[in-house]
């Protein structure tokens, strides 16, 4: 298996994504197609036949305005990684980039499995049960319709069981209350849709999320966003307050340590890499911020995702359904399973 | 001042609300007007002239449709509560009650300060500067226009000004990027109305709301409950990770203070008062689960808005406004001051 490694997109170009990709390459037993300035990379990589370049010296900033930067950035790390899997001489492309331009790369370069209208980012949050909840969209679509959010249910249910082991994943709407009535329009609308969804127990309340009760939670990705990183918020006021009370304390450094390993688990977008679901291709987002640690967990991320055949997987499901109800994803009910 | 208290909503009816009632009484040295069932509350009151009952036995609760439960249910605390408030017989309502009933109530009861086409609920977060921060609307509207926001962001800079007293009140939009261009529709267009608005800084990300960078944020009712929860989220497995991390340790004992005493802090839905904003009265909305404490602070939050005369300043930002634009509150500028 060969994975795209975009060195050129995030905070900490090239050097950081190399040290991650070389790390990711050692543990996963994996090739590594090094996409950025093959002057800047080559220097970096031992000599291996895993491990090779891609010379797209064009950078993608988070300046860049996404369709654009797509159209004419041609020999930007970007496109030229996206196109290597389109071509098939890579299986998935990780990119700490602008996410905005990673998912325009992905749309013109790759294309959208049929039936989904727009793509989603996932993530998986940690839960007290230790399973996770994955949460779509997050971000790649600050307006949603009913049948966006319906459409990032069916992927959601096929990530929770294809990639997450789930056997019969939970599902539920962010919501701002318990009871059905709850909600803005969009989210009564798509409850209409998800009512004899597989699996579906109702709306969620962002401050549930960690206790486990469900697998997947739907919201528009402007709200899942704001749901990402008003957690992230409350971490870390939360650490900064408790740091400060025992900060003469000689045992604040067990806390310090508890923090940081938490931290980790805690924030995929960061620390990981988050999913774009619904492209023809395995596309994995990670933090413009990642770190070597964290490049080489999304390239896992990327990794598990070829095994389970996400892509197949959400596109037998998207088939299985047309063929039963004979139209595309509009329709009140659905059965995937 | 003489202020009324519902002693028929929420969970801790009626005992645990009249000993909030009384714990006010006599920490802010007012009158307190306490309205549900009489025959359950004056076993509690020890005889004091400015402890009184209004017997209005029937109950909002949770289950109740808003609207039908103020048409249908005149008997209510809720009802008579803020009757009394409007016959000038108390200068504030505070309610532990279904949110939406109470907004409901208030509306019926009030009336909206003129230009303000939807009331909104606005909440204090803490700050690590310590001032605190503003956000409103957290849960009164589900779906709003630019325009609602704009009016959010007026009533937000005179509670700033005159309520915390911020002299030049910062205000934001919650939105999910920095950069001007990001967001979605709503927010997009709601920043056309706040190009000019003084003190308008920009975007917040909700992960930078406690650094203190702003005293307003603004996002309409369904991203700041959203918000809200997932701060709470955020905040409450982090505690519990530490905890559990730190359980066989001495300073578990230090870290389970300094929690308890931040966790007060940070969340005023739950442990104090909201201020609904827009309506020609006082109403502050208490948490649900709100304990005598809770129910303390939030009459204090009402006694505070009374001394600020918050809704004569509401009321003379908005006349001010329109005798300035002669038209009502949809212009792309504005002028508070």
């Amino acid at each position: 298996m060969r994975i795209v490694l975009d060195t050129l997109g995030g905070d900490n170009v090239p050097a950081e994504i190399v040290r991650g990709g070389l790390m990711a390459a050692k543990a996963f037993d994996l090739e590594i197609l090094f996409a950025g300035d093959e002057t800047l990379i080559e220097p970096l990589l031992p000599p291996d036949p895993k491990l090779s370049t891609l010379h797209a010296p064009q950078a993608v900033t988070m300046e860049d305005a996404p369709a654009e930067a797509v159209r004419r950035k041609k020999d930007s790390s970007l496109v030229r990684g996206i196109k290597a899997v389109h071509e098939g001489d890579a299986q998935a492309f990780v990119s700490p980039a602008n996410t905005g331009a990673v998912m325009a790369a992905s749309l013109f370069g790759l294309g959208r499995v049929q039936g989904i209208e727009r793509p989603g980012i996932a993530v998986v949050l940690p839960t007290v049960s230790g399973r996770g909840v994955l949460v779509l969209d997050v971000g790649a679509n600050t307006d949603c319709s009913a049948e966006n959010l319906f459409q990032f249910a069916i992927m959601g249910h096929v990530y929770a069981r294809r990639v997450m082991d789930v056997e019969y994943p939970r599902l539920a709407l962010v919501n701002i209350g318990s009871e059905p009535h709850k909600g803005n329009d969009l989210v009564k609308r798509t409850r209409r849709y998800l009512e004899n969804f597989p699996g579906f127990v109702g709306n969620i309340e962002p401050n549930h999320l960690f206790q486990g009760e469900v697998d997947v939670a739907v919201c528009d990705g402007f709200v899942g966003n704001v749901l990402l990183k008003a957690v992230e918020g409350g971490v870390s006021i939360t650490s900064a307050v408790l740091k400060s009370a025992l900060a003469r304390n000689p045992l604040s450094v067990l806390l310090r340590h508890a923090l940081r390993r938490f931290k980790r688990e805690l924030d995929p977008s960061r620390y990981g890499g988050a999913p774009l679901l619904g492209v023809r291709g395995i596309t994995i987002v990670a933090h413009g911020n990642a770190n070597a640690e964290a490049i080489k967990s999304a390239v896992g991320v990327a990794k598990h995702a070829v095994e389970c055949d996400l892509v197949g997987r959400i596109d037998a499901q998207l088939s299985g359904y047309f063929k039963q109800h004979n139209r595309p994803a509009k329709a009140h009910t659905s059965t995937p399973s």
